[in-house]
């Protein structure tokens, strides 16, 4: 009793993380050969739900009943044969009682995500590979040339029923005569693709790339050998390599909170910030995840997270169609997290939250920084002038933002959950980070790709997230109701001038994929059927406005379009199930079709009228590379809207104060006065 | 010669403003009756080309030619019968010569755009009105009410040919009691509307107004009489009068340059920063207007503006059907535009631009702070890690900021002209303000709108932006291409896996309206043909994404869309002339039809393969109101992106610094600590 049980939303302790890891170990002493990951299992949503709302009646005492604290462990374990393929491990640990409650071994027709150890094990074996070695001195490289190796997923395996642990690495040649380790080996594409079966340790295969452009054929003829980087050329992004360094005119600016942040933090998960209140965690398959979110005490969701994201790639030439990452199902997103940093990934008075990642070993290791949160400035937030008095009355919009950043390879994405004072969430991301490149002859150009830098080819391709939405509309049981705005002919009658329009509601009352629509102005209502707003009499929701982006462009008959049905419609609406989050399935890698992904939910055909409805959004960016792309690209931004609408009886940010900012300056005569002579 | 001559694209001082009423007094002493507008008539193109292009090779000298100075006078002269309708003049004056060039008199078949003395006349004219007297007199008002009048334009006119200098009264009624002059009278809606006749100074019209909702009659039986406001309630936006009054937990958050802002200014019109460097001027029909735009010595745009924007109404009941505003073109901005606030309207260091207005008899008068200057931080700008050495280089986006904000009546539009160091601009309009509410009965809801207030209906309406974009990539004559991304099916030859997808480039040759096409990933790219990227190999250009927003919903045989032709089309396509600046033509107050408009430009048929091709983009916001946009609206903010497509060699912004900001600060134990009990 004495003891005192963590939240049941918050992330496991490391602690907690290797005690799952010793119960593991305690019942298989010598097996176990590697560790993945360990992290919370999730509650039950029966019992979670049963506990937050004695929490959120302030009725929970030390004897409430509460979840049970359980952990998944996911590791690799040889197989009692010999000759077998080892075992990928899931197994849950109930860390109250400390036993084992449930193993389950992944199917072999899957592979389990991979992790970051076994891309050392693809660069070292690269490394010592003869026949990388005797395949690089083909290559005429430029003195001061050095290998480096890209790991990257094999992608979707191109034979029928063939599951093989394979990982591929792309080829890159570094400028060590720059003597800076982070000088930009990208610019540098060599043309082969060596190909690792991960079960042999071994390097089988190298792949041929060709290097033409429009017109030439799909396959190299032979091998390129020789001065494939003569035409190459350095494009650096740290300041100290870019010729002629860094713009000197940019003044300082900086967010300070003089009173602190008005946000304030319990638990290293509960956030409470301008009648806001949430639970943040982190996982390594998810990145930050959040819960139980409320507003002036109103359920508003259940949970919030970005469950996955594909980027297939569009070069028609073998082996570019297995170019396709699924960046969160791959293997995680654990440690292909960013350690943030003060003052550059975000500004102002900042809370960082640590994560807990295990090593191969399973020991458990603080991942420093892998949240920030911080509040921000956008502009004005409402706005009015009485023009009889002059008296204008203007509020700023403040935004609380929960950030989390992922290095995969070259490229990067920056993932912010963002709250605002008048009840909305917005999801943003921004890629960055660097094209993928590869080798292309020197003056020649390929319609499925641009050059950015002489040499280098970044291929077009597409980014396509899905952000998974669990509602609690005042509740557990919601409704998704497509609106539309449509327009209406004239009629004596009903429009006699031809303004009216009609505002058409459909209800969508089974599982179903549908699309954006702008040209309809089609949005998404999330209502509570069983509660009306008391001022305008329609039920109480939030609305979501899919971003209408391109869905995926593969021919529908490709791997590539197998992989990742969830890409195929805007907005998926599935009945909730404990344990499914993700969008493409579990099991993603060289998959060569989704599996237990949103296209397998909806086709069991739930009932979704006042059900416990989950919707999955969609959305993305063909990103057919310009060279303003290279060497680093600026941010894309996208966003994903989530308002009331009704739900509230007002503005909820009319209460927010229009104090003015009394540190805000008016330029003086320093800045204005460069005088140049008039004519 | 001694004389220095302001700059072409500066904005007419206040005694050049003088100079030019002046001016036209001297030659009309006596017919004039009001001034309405007093601005810089812009430079011919082909002149103003000629000086630029000189300025920008530092060729310059004090005898180069300058395009000749001119002011255009709106004014309104008596008419030689005085039975018939008062002239509207549009006089150029020669500033050089001090000489009158042009006198143009409006068409008959126009209305001259309105001037705020003539809302006054409205208001003063309805207040003496014993029909209004009368009328109201009927309605029990709460004790303590008076009436307001929210003057409008009268919208289109009914019949056939006829063209009246109407105006309309929306009429409400304030709560005295509450002794503050900004209390919300659009609380209390009177279902009345007085219309003007202005050329007689006369109340010649009482609208009645039906007050029901689904069902009932869209013309009122009778007239409403009695407690008409006894089931309204008050709905404060004032600080001071907010029940509960504002939220306390806000925390100040600030930005501070202590060295200043990084921009220069020159000339109260020359902008320069990051590498970019423009022209910004104001202008009472357009606001402010950005001119001769630069980035790192090269030609963007030769001018960029807001060019009109409609709002109609979509409640079918008469005279509801007139609810259409033309927010530029109705009277021009110049005295809806708002003096910005230090420290309300932005924040950190700023710049205020004066404009010149001038009142009924012509006097220049200085409108203070009508634009602000000022940077921003937007989060990060570009950034990439390499996950080999753990060294990240981020950098922040700081973005330049034009805004210039307005009040119509009830509402506000904030536009932004935001520019950023990786080469791209934004036009931002954030929408918010009062959303505009008509009488509805107790206990009643209709289709056309949403009841915001007890008996206040805010009905169901469209924002329509149009964005005039003049570019002037590498020089004058651009091409637009449509860059599409479609599917492509498998094909043993070309396309062997089925992940390739084709970029099919289209020119559009001829002047045209275009859409968006999100679901194709339409683009659309303004190139120089004559100029290639040296990398890519294709034309250097700027793409624009058009936002793919709902087009006007208005039967296209209503009198609604015939003012608007142009929100029928996403992108329409014209050849430059001088002079054509309005999306919707020069005089759409009142107007039956769309003259003069993109619809008519493109008529022409003109070529646009390398021509002076100018581009209108259009897009906006269906509003079908939620409960939450009232009592003022949380700011609804749209984008169109500008945005370097093989323009550069490179990411201009690859040079931004990385330096951290030094100011900001981790969470101190204070903000975190806040202990709840374990459980």
């Amino acid at each position: 009793m004495g003891k005192i049980s963590p939240h049941p939303l918050s992330a496991l302790s490391i602690e907690e993380t290797s005690r799952a890891r010793d119960i593991v170990l305690a019942e298989s002493p010598k097996n176990v050969i590697q560790f993945r990951m360990i992290y919370r299992q999730e509650p039950k949503k029966a019992e979670l739900v049963d506990f937050l709302a004695l929490e959120h009646s302030g009725k929970l005492t030390s004897t409430s009943p509460r979840p049970p604290r359980l952990a998944s462990v996911h590791y690799v374990q040889a197989h009692q044969s010999p000759d077998r393929r080892a075992d990928e491990f899931e197994t849950i640990v109930d860390l109250d009682k400390n036993f084992i409650i449930s193993k389950k071994i992944v199917g072999t027709e899957y592979l389990a995500g991979l992790s970051t150890w076994e891309f050392d094990i693809l660069v070292e074996s690269c490394k010592t590979s003869p026949l990388i070695q005797e395949r690089v001195a083909q290559f005429d490289l430029p003195p001061g040339f050095d290998i480096v190796i890209e790991p990257w997923p094999y992608g979707g395996m191109d034979q029928p029923g063939e599951v093989r642990r394979y990982f591929q690495g792309l080829v890159y040649a570094v400028d060590t005569r720059t003597n800076n380790p982070d000088s930009n080996f990208y610019a540098f594409p060599l043309p082969i693709i060596p190909v690792m079966d991960f079960e042999k340790r071994e390097i089988v295969r190298i792949d041929e790339l060709a290097t033409g452009g429009a017109g030439d054929d799909l396959v190299p003829a032979a091998p390129r050998t020789g001065g494939v980087l003569n035409h190459c050329v350095s494009a650096e992004y740290v300041p100290e390599l870019i010729p002629g360094g860094t713009r000197k005119d940019l003044k300082p600016l900086s967010v300070v909170q003089p009173e602190g942040p008005s946000f304030s933090i319990v638990d290293e998960s509960l956030v409470e910030w301008q009648k806001w209140r949430f639970r943040v965690s982190f996982n390594p398959r998810e990145g930050a995840v959040i819960h139980d979110v409320h507003y002036d005490g109103r359920s508003v969701l259940y949970r919030l997270s970005i469950s996955e994201m594909t980027v297939p790639y569009a070069d028609p030439r073998p082996p570019f169609h297995r170019k396709q990452a699924f960046d969160f199902g791959d293997g995680g997103i654990g440690h292909a997290v960013n350690s943030l940093t003060l003052g550059c990934d975000c500004l102002g008075v900042i809370k960082h939250f640590d994560g807990v990642l295990v090593n191969p070993e399973g020991d458990a290791e603080k991942a420093a920084r892998v949240i920030c949160l911080h509040e921000q400035d956008n502009g004005i937030g409402w706005k009015h002038t009485n023009w009889r008095t002059g008296r204008a009355v203007s509020t700023r919009r403040r935004e609380l933002v929960v950030q989390f950043i992922i290095t995969l390879a070259n490229y990067e994405y920056i993932f912010n959950y963002k709250f605002d004072q008048a009840g909305a969430i917005s999801v943003e991301t921004r890629a960055t980070g660097i094209v993928s490149v590869v080798n292309i002859d020197a003056g020649k150009t390929a319609p499925w790709g641009t050059v950015v830098n002489p040499g280098a080819l970044a291929q077009n391709h597409q980014h396509i997230f899905c952000v998974r939405i669990d509602p609690a509309i005042d509740g557990h049981k919601n409704t998704v109701v497509q609106n539309e705005s449509l327009p209406l002919p004239m009629d004596a009658r009903t429009n006699p001038y031809g303004n009216l329009y009609e505002v058409k509601e459909t209800r969508l009352t089974t599982s179903v994929g549908v699309d954006a629509c702008p040209q309809n102005n089609r949005i998404f209502k999330i209502q509570n059927l069983d509660k009306k707003n008391p001022i305008s009499g329609r039920p109480v929701g939030y609305k979501i406005n899919p971003p209408p982006t391109q869905k995926v462009l593969a021919d529908p008959g490709s791997t590539q379009a197998h992989r990742c049905q969830f890409a195929k419609h805007h907005l998926w609406l599935t009945k909730y199930r404990d344990g499914e989050l993700y969008a493409a399935g579990e099991y993603p890698l060289s998959s060569k079709r989704e599996e237990g992904g949103v296209a397998d939910m909806i086709a069991r055909n739930d009932d979704l009228l006042q059900e416990d409805v989950v919707l999955w959004s969609c959305f993305g960016l063909t990103h057919n590379p310009r060279v303003e792309d290279w060497p680093v690209m600026p941010v894309e931004i996208m966003e994903l809207h989530i308002s009331p609408v009704d739900f509230f009886t007002a503005n909820p940010a009319i209460d927010v104060p229009s104090g003015k900012d009394t540190t805000s300056q008016l330029t003086t005569g320093s800045c204005c006065s460069k005088e140049k002579p008039r004519l």
